[in-house]
């Protein structure tokens, strides 16, 4: 199987990319200036290729949220055609939801945004996008994952509009690609998945910009990993 | 000159489809399952590129937003390596900026997002865009278009956190796709305009989506109208 993974930042693909073994390619198959970077290897039975966003021009800062993971997508789907695309990053948790620090979620179900509003009948349900989720329920329980709703929106913070779509979903992740990794995923006929981690308690006492870098290490090394496992359990059973 | 305009509804391109006397391209250089569509023409001494968006499988209705936008803009800038890349399409307008329905609005400035929010230093500026447009004042003025402040949101409605980001910039025009498309714009070293036609008055008695399909018509007319006299101008004097 090829599978495309997708990550907005590079301290969040750098455990990712030391356990999977993946090799940077100086010169990836798109335009130079566009700033994703590449990572492949072998990884089991499946060819791994792994797109990280890369740099803002101006703030010299990882590129995140839903216009940099589709650029990302599009590009690596373009270039290899995967069988199945996996965003895979950190989110915030919800405490009331039963998630805590460092949990990773396999996602179920579908994949919502939360920030697209159009009240206009037909456009508000595209608008709300739910993209199908490929469920890998047999490797998620050997690997202790958490089947998870996922919700992407381009905020880190929480506006009341976007509580209540989230709401409305039960979402268990809430972060601010994976949405947008699927459109593209599914415009290209590739299967769609997501892993995340989760940094910070949406609904806990402390802002999630405070607890995202004190979280970020033991959040991604759990996604690592995780994603490991995953990679190497799709080799045996897909 | 090589010219790309990106554009979200068909029903926004027609007129200008007919106006700059495009001719469909019936295989598009990009992958067959990408919902984009192609139209080409030599306009004057310059080479246009329209692309637009193309239809969601799910609902049959067209593309909009953010996600779309950049998808589309990639398309055409790694297809054209376009000098200029310009996002064209209908705007809410302010009635308190003198805004008025089927005003068209050439971009200056800087084009803004309104519902990116990530505070954290440095991401909170990378989230509010904020990409450079090239400013035409003497095309403008010739034309009689109004300079205006373009700002980018993926909602047709309008939330008090957006509202506050709107009035930080002074926007004279709030749409659904500019920002994702200069954002694109940039990475390809292109130059990046926007031409917006105002379809209904944010700060007016009726809620858009009632004024939008009203107004459309009137509005796409007058946008492609001057779309036509800004690229025979562009081919005069740039």
């Amino acid at each position: 199987m090829r599978v495309l993974i997708v990550m907005a930042m590079h301290a969040e693909a750098k455990p990712v990319v030391r356990e999977l073994g993946l090799k940077p390619v100086e010169t990836p198959p798109w335009a130079a200036p566009v700033p994703m970077r590449l990572w492949q290897g072998q990884v089991g039975a499946n060819e791994v290729d792994l797109v990280v966003n890369g740099q803002d021009s101006e703030t010299g800062l990882d590129l995140i949220g839903t216009q940099a993971a589709t650029a990302s997508t599009m590009l690596g789907c373009e270039a290899f055609t995967p069988d199945l695309v996996v965003s895979a990053g950190t989110c915030g948790g919800f405490a009331k939801r039963g998630g805590s620090i460092g949990k990773v979620y396999l996602a179920t179900d579908r994949v919502w945004y939360h920030d697209r509003r159009v009240p206009i009948p037909g456009f508000d349900l595209m608008a709300r996008g739910g993209y199908p989720v490929t469920d890998f329920p047999e490797i998620g329980r050997r690997l202790g994952l958490k089947p998870g709703v996922v919700s992407t929106g381009d905020s880190l913070d929480l506006s009341d509009e976007d509580s209540k779509r989230i709401e409305s979903v039960g979402a268990h992740a809430k972060e601010m690609e994976a949405a947008a990794v699927a459109w593209v995923a599914g415009l290209f006929g590739a299967r769609f998945t997501a892993l995340k981690s989760v940094t910070d308690i949406v609904d806990g006492p402390h802002p999630p910009e405070e607890e995202f870098f004190e979280n970020l290490n033991q959040a991604t090394e759990n996604l690592a990993a995780k994603l490991v496992g995953f990679i190497n359990e799709l080799g045996s059973t897909a």
